[in-house]
């Protein structure tokens, strides 16, 4: 493991002082010396972009595809090692940290097919109309192309699957652009091992040195300068809604400025619908209390705010809830610094007077660092729309119970608590007709709606929407996972009039590509 | 005309003072009390639009198109009034109106068609798949959904296309958006008459009251508060990179900011590569003269900056560009605003030391306001690199010859100037694949290149991208012009395990829409 900063194929001199990975587990100190990168690397790393960004954007479908597969191949060729460090890293299990690894590959492969198949740039072609009148209509056409080097953060609870080879570098990779990591210091080691990959597979395919350069930092100043970079198009971050809003601002204030992508906080609220309850409280409940603690809560979909009516099924939904959160035993967070801002968080939101706890397990596994109890709490609906304390999402094993008197109150709710990921209704089939105004403001304020389920657990697909308006995501319009997540990095251009031979081949008379395209509106492969 | 604020269909009570139209080529009042705006009619042009949104988003595809092809005839039936009010506002002769009427109708009839059709929605399947190991996928269902109020600002220099019912409108209400107009004070009445029209179109289509309001305001008060106004969704604006960024600032710094697309200036450089100036230097420059005249210049695609490389054909190509600028009158400019803009910079780039003027026009209609004389000046690319005030856009018929010593210095040029809308290269076929690395450059920095033509006059297509890197417009993936402009109020919805019945019917089993779908990776009609 190599913890120097790489900068296209080579790893930079070092300079600084190194720093060094936590067991958040067990408190030890990892193997391994991180080195901070400087202003210099930086700029090296998006000059190094800059220039593989002329030839990695024309290089053809086929073999960026091989590109990404190689990555793939590459992060499993690590075996068993990568596993262990990123579990030593996170604190994460070895079951977890494995399906990560699964999802991570998946996605890198998803996005070859989809660098593959072609179709995603979607070529539109106007043909000449030479005898139109009042005038003719000139050739036009149209596909989306790459905007150049992306900065992506790596996120801290997603060592794998939204780090340095995670969703945000596999997407801006198929859309044609050169990406810089910014690693996160919470797994150095796993940044450095996955970099290595990505290194090997660029190598490996002949695909531009620079296309991917990974900088280490344990402080924030080499995030800020890769993001006011002048030769820096886009930037993707996963994080906190402080975190977002600073990365934002600083690239909105640029001289040219440029889109942040940041996913930063979301409650997803889950409606508890009144006949659902009736039939079925206690395994509503029983499928929460998984969600509400599985990974210790760290997920951005974690179901932070149940919404019910009050009644003789809200109240066995909240025994069930009680005694399975009461069963779950103490699991190490990421990092110190999340550990204690959940403690914090919780208990600050526990002692609000309107609040009551209905449940804190104290099941503390001994002899383990960073351990985050599970809680649920509640409180009325009436004093939850007063305090915006009560909204602010709580990182971990968490979730606030709103009870409302009416589906009115409900619905004030849905319309007070802003944008989110994830809005999840569990309702009888036959219910849910009747609600439908709520329904339609619950569509309003999310990303994704789901019925009968729990928003973790986010599928990698073509039809995911995993981005929601403000303040869970900076931009509803664009995901960060499944494969649209490319939509990111890409502008269309359109050719007038342009030489045959010349356009692209997305583009071309005959269809060399055989892509799907919308020639003279219609949609045709031919 | 009536020329108060229309709030849903009726029109608010009078509490300001009345402002006029002024006709900029005779200098006359025309008739018509136009009555500023208040903050409260800003509140309830708002609420009437939420209000209207819960209903009009889910109104069915064809009632929508039906409405956008009512507003087309309604302002048909406006008649010859519509265009002699246009002419006497704007100063734009009848020919150029009676056309710029034909774009609106088109685009809306355009729109109507799309909205009818109905695959704009890019509707995503992915069906559940039980079986998959290590877990089953549920079914994903994703779609474009409105954003919601969209507040759209009149532009001055396309009185109808891209004013009250001009692209951005049309496209808003095509996404499923109800719009607030602001309309421009240049031409309260021309503005008057189309809300009319809409108004008409909404009543007689049964749409809900509030799916379009129209506020007038002769300063910036009421702009502001509609880009405040925490119930407006996003902002369209084409105008001035000042106007552009203030609005943009405003809007990002809302408690929830808000997308604002502005369409602000670019100067449109003409590449003139040497063998085409070799063989019809004559015929480039007498195509270029009528472009960067016509209407005055007044077109965000005004050809403003010319790059050559010093030599006879460009020798040749100044001589006729000259002679043809010389007999160009001169023309009305839209206010007295622009015409004294235009004056006072034009005027200060001659007098830039490094600046030659190559030609002035000096035929000034007699007895006519507000008049534009063609102008054309030279400098080298040397100067022009040290000088930044020379690369600022001149709205009005205005262009700067940049004389390069070789291609290399164009190179300079191209990385130098910045995003633009429109890059056009003169060639001959044979000599453009000598110029890929310019050619890239070029790509790199502009939404729309077109080889032998010249860029004013945008054809309103699906190809069309009328957009480029910043700071041409804010926002580089989007369009203001052609179908694809209806990207911009939308954003992905995903409905996850979603009662079969309840789901958007774009998403219903059976496809009962008939429209192409992405299902399980596979772009079908079934």
């Amino acid at each position: 493991m190599n913890g120097r900063n790489l900068i296209g194929n080579e790893y930079a001199e070092v300079n600084t002082s190194a720093f060094k990975a936590i067991n958040p587990l067990t408190g030890e100190t990892l193997d391994g010396d991180f080195f901070p990168a400087q202003v210099k690397d930086v700029d090296e790393a998006l000059n190094y972009a800059v220039k593989a960004f002329t030839v990695y954007k024309n290089i053809d479908k086929d073999r960026k595809a091989a590109f990404l597969r190689a990555i793939a191949d590459e992060i499993i060729a690590l075996g068993d090692a990568l596993l262990e460090r990123a579990c030593a890293e996170s604190g994460l299990p070895l079951g977890r940290i494995t399906g990560e690894r699964g999802r991570t590959v998946g996605q890198l492969n998803m996005f070859a097919d989809l660098v593959a198949d072609g179709s995603w740039v979607e070529a539109i072609i106007d043909n000449e109309l030479p005898d139109r009148q009042p005038a003719a209509r000139p050739d036009i056409r149209r596909m989306l192309v790459a905007m150049g080097p992306v900065v992506v953060f790596g996120a801290s609870n997603f060592p794998l699957a939204f780090s340095v080879a995670g969703g945000d570098t596999a997407s801006a990779l198929a859309s044609g652009c050169p990406v810089v990591v910014k690693a996160h210091a919470a797994h150095p080691g796993t940044s450095a091992m996955v970099a290595s990959a990505i290194q090997k597979a660029v190598v490996s395919t002949g695909m531009p040195e620079g296309v991917f350069s990974i900088l280490f930092d344990n402080g924030y100043a080499i995030g800020e300068q890769l993001v006011r970079h002048p030769k820096t198009k886009a930037v993707t971050f996963t994080g906190s809604f402080k975190g977002g809003m600073a990365l934002s601002k600083i690239a909105a204030e640029r001289p040219v400025p440029i889109p942040v992508f940041a996913e930063m906080g979301s409650i997803n609220p889950v409606l508890l619908l009144p006949e659902a309850l009736n039939v079925r409280a206690e395994q509503i409940a029983e499928q929460y209390a998984a969600s509400i603690t599985m990974g210790a809560g760290q997920f951005c979909t974690n179901p932070g705010l149940l919404l019910g009516i009050a009644g003789a099924g809200l109240n066995r939904f909240k025994a069930t809830l009680a005694a399975k959160i009461a069963a779950v035993s103490s699991a190490t967070m990421l990092t110190p610094g999340i550990c204690k801002n959940y403690q914090e968080l919780s208990d600050a939101m526990i002692s609000e007077k309107e609040v009551t706890l209905i449940m804190k397990s104290d099941l503390l596994v001994e002899g383990a660092n960073n351990q985050a109890l599970a809680a649920v709490a509640e409180v009325s609906a009436k004093d939850f729309l007063a305090n915006p304390k009560l909204k602010e999402e709580i990182f971990g094993p968490w979730s606030l119970l709103v009870v409302a008197e009416n589906i009115a109150e409900l619905g004030e709710v849905l319309d007070y608590v802003g944008g989110q990921l994830t809005l999840s209704v569990m309702a009888e089939d036959a219910e849910l007709k009747n609600y439908q105004p709520l329904l339609d403001k619950a569509e309003d304020i999310t990303g994704r709606i789901l019925l009968n389920g729990v928003p973790t657990g986010v599928e990698v697909c073509a039809a995911m929407q995993h981005g929601g308006p403000f303040p869970a995501t900076n931009d509803s319009r664009f995901t960060s996972v499944g494969t649209t997540a490319v939509r990111r990095f890409v502008r269309p251009l359109s050719w007038q009039n342009w030489a045959a031979d010349l356009l692209p081949p997305a583009l071309q008379d005959g269809n060399p590509l055989n892509i799907w395209r919308l020639v003279d509106n219609k949609m045709t492969k031919s």
